[in-house]
């Protein structure tokens, strides 16, 4: 029994729920988890989007996918303007990750792999700093390091692609300090994963926990989101903060912020993993 | 236009999502909003259930309820033994307040339902004591005082089964210090919510702040749950806690505590009244 | 017996502590708290600022408070730079709140006070719009309306001063929607505290719900501040979250957000009156 | 210029403060942090304990700490009744951390201990199974497996004890899901810490996130506390708790918990290494 998920993101019109729904029962799928959700249309010109994510099993093993698809499209998709996909638990997403020098964020993420809790195959780590080699091998993981100075960047990103193009499904960026070029992003449009190490909006750029600590917040954060071309501006996936106070030296402040950043992004990737988001505008809706 | 509720439980099969979203969208009724969940089975013995919410709006105006019910019974809830309810928005329910001395509770759902963010009638408040009167009526709800000793119990039971019975849908013990007799419990299933003061099952029964304290725990709670005959045992709806250290004293312990009861309170009226819980067992599952 | 406050903030240099509690020892009175932090310097250019509190009952009713202070000032309080303020707990602070049309923050300080928990004189409330007026006098509070026009700014400023300069302690905004002039800012330094409705530095300004929500963030916050010169832009004294999701509309959004700007504001005002915060540079340092 | 915590428990009368504060100013020490508590007493009859922590640099390299004590001894500490403990910041505690099966708390100690934000020297790793070896002496640490059975449970306690016995000063129960026997619990009293992986005292024993589930709580907790002989009852150091519902999946429920065991853990290791905690009664008092 395969277990199956579709997105839909299309304009908001009635009935949808119920096509979908019906088409899946027709052709002999159980629906196990259905959520939709329209979205406010905040500038109040027209009508929102409606967003849908639904979780069946396929109990007809020969319904092919290509039979499938074709027929939703020819019956459903097409009249409700869908933008869809559809996507099958059992084909594991390949993923790439990255790092500079810190190594919390990654070692949570092959720590929780390794536990069987993030559904996809890590192929590659990729760093440009040659440090956490071990680290990274010892959970059977190729490691490539592609330094990255300002005279050579445009043949890293080169390489870069060469290994990813065309190879991964998605990269997190678990504390790579470098900026993506336009380039790369455009290759990979929300599915580069990065966290930031403040509560976003606040405290873009560099060095978050020293903005924060100089600005007396009370709380400090972690945010996780989809790269675009814009720096710490693209759809924001989860945050979460933790409180500190003048008692918090900034080590303290640092270790605390660490494990927040752990907890966010492997909540993020998971999510992604399973499908559960939907960008809508700069916004995300996550099915969680 | 109407907005009606649909809320079922009953065996988990395959078909039931696109069975009820085809009915709804054949009878002219626009899904807004469908969530569902499959219990898992702990024991281990046959199926777990299979709880489901919609909510819609009927575009056909003319459609009566009974029309809509007839069918639907025949149609679809007898062939999978659904036990449901359909309730309209439009029909809100009445409610009660109980309360003894402590204001708090109370309080804040008079505000919250005087701005309009609980969707009821208040239709009356009712006290073993007369503090809160003038409070209470500055309001414009009426306030009945009925006060109970051991040797009346009996008696004042009776006259709050006068008050209520037939009259009211919900009643709200908002720090109503009284046990209510199995009689009125009966006769109001799973129709009476109480706040807790203690992160149950931690600290059942009297003085919940005072057993924390010696316990020593490091975090303070309340808990909003229906009332069965079980003291404090009835299916939890809402839970909350707040961080607490030896610098909080009692008094700033209770203060801390009364602002988690009037929050998780208040959530847990509001999911009830919008007919988001349902119980499963003894325990709830709100689709909020 | 009496209870008494010093805060003390001076260059930071060894034996402070020490130099402190022998001399209230010596003069008879018994410390029950004391706090203290040496701030980091963040620039690095020489010394930190050290900041403390101590809170004790003076056992010698008959120790004036001029002996104290005058033996105070000429045994430490000079040799070691001090700026320093003493208080008595006996000697509550007056205080007038200020507010618009929304009534959320202004009933949650109402309520404590009213409850005892919120050691101050409430003289007063001003408000630029008369609804809340019946409200506020059920409290038995004086209700001052003074309406505030582009044209009238000035005189309504007048007005305000001529209330509050001289007569209370301390200025709450409790959601007052208009921005003070730089005249009455400075008439009352680190004495007029701000709720602003979003987690700060995210959100200056007007509507930073709506700001939140176009920028899709998975908290929602409240920040209360010192009101300086700069819009939002003064010390930070408390802030909190509440965790949002698409599921959220932007009335439900509007409710959590109040919820929090409510404990949020409530926390800082009682420090603010047991003379818990010291401002060093644009931070606060909370001994809560 | 060496860092010293002196940690004092006394019956609380006035000018303690004073006294210690004045006796290390005259004795060269420069305070750094100084916090302290006044138990209040739950019972009434009599007073409460006075408990104290003292964070110090020693500016005089020639005081010996033999001098310091004396003198300390001799000055004030018998006269107060004190119970105190003096200790040198460079003089690392050692550790011994313990394990069944489930790495995951185990992990997390060795990665932030590696990372320098555990001030100890992790002496070894025992375990009752074979399992993670290879995992444990990649950071550098031997594992020392003893195996427990029914039969062999005495031996085993014996052979324990032989490794720890005046080898280590803490010991960490990082879910060893073996009981100590008394024996092994006077050995090392409020020196062994044991992660539950509930809200205590809620869900005392073996299973707690199945009792969690079926009690259909809110919320799932975690809980550091020392080990006493009553399984599951000794003060409690820290606790903390995350938001659950029907969404989660018993998986998913066992991820959170762990992310929680794995906080509260390491912040009860820390604060007991860097002399935080004083035992007052059956409760903790964190100076944090």
């Amino acid at each position: 029994m395969q277990t199956a998920r579709l997105l839909i993101r299309c304009p908001d019109r009635p009935g949808i729920i119920g096509a979908v729904a019906s088409f899946l029962h027709m052709n002999g799928a159980n629906i196990i988890a259905l959520d939709q959700h329209a979205t406010e249309n905040l500038e109040g010109d027209g009508h929102g989007e409606f967003l849908m994510r639904v979780e069946f099993q396929l109990l007809n093993h020969d319904l092919a996918r290509e039979t499938l698809l074709e027929s939703f499209d020819a019956l459903i998709a097409k009249q409700h303007d869908f933008d869809y996909r559809l996507s099958y638990a059992h084909e594991r997403k390949k993923t790439a990750l990255m790092v500079s020098k810190h190594d919390h964020a990654l070692l949570e993420l092959l720590w929780r792999w390794q536990r069987g809790q993030l559904p996809t195959d890590i192929a590659m780590v990729i760093s440009n700093h040659p440090d956490l080699k071990e680290k990274v091998e010892s959970f059977g993981v190729p490691y490539h390091h592609i330094p990255v100075t300002p005279d050579t960047k445009d043949e890293a990103e080169e390489e870069l692609l060469s290994l990813v193009q065309g190879k991964v499904d998605l990269i997190v960026l678990a504390r790579y300090m470098q900026i993506l070029s336009p380039r790369v992003v455009q290759a990979f449009p929300q599915k580069i994963i990065n966290i930031h190490h403040s509560f976003l909006p606040a405290f873009v750029g560099a060095n978050p926990y020293r903005q924060a600590r100089e600005k007396g917040v009370k709380l400090v954060g972690a945010t996780a989101h989809y790269v675009t071309e814009a720096l710490d501006q693209g759809p924001i996936i989860e945050q979460d903060v933790g409180r500190v106070s003048h008692r918090h030296s900034v080590s303290q402040l640092r270790e605390l912020g660490r494990s927040i950043e752990r907890e966010v992004l492997a909540r993020a990737v998971r999510w992604h993993l399973e499908e559960r988001i939907v960008v809508s505008g700069n916004r995300t809706v996550v099915f969680s």
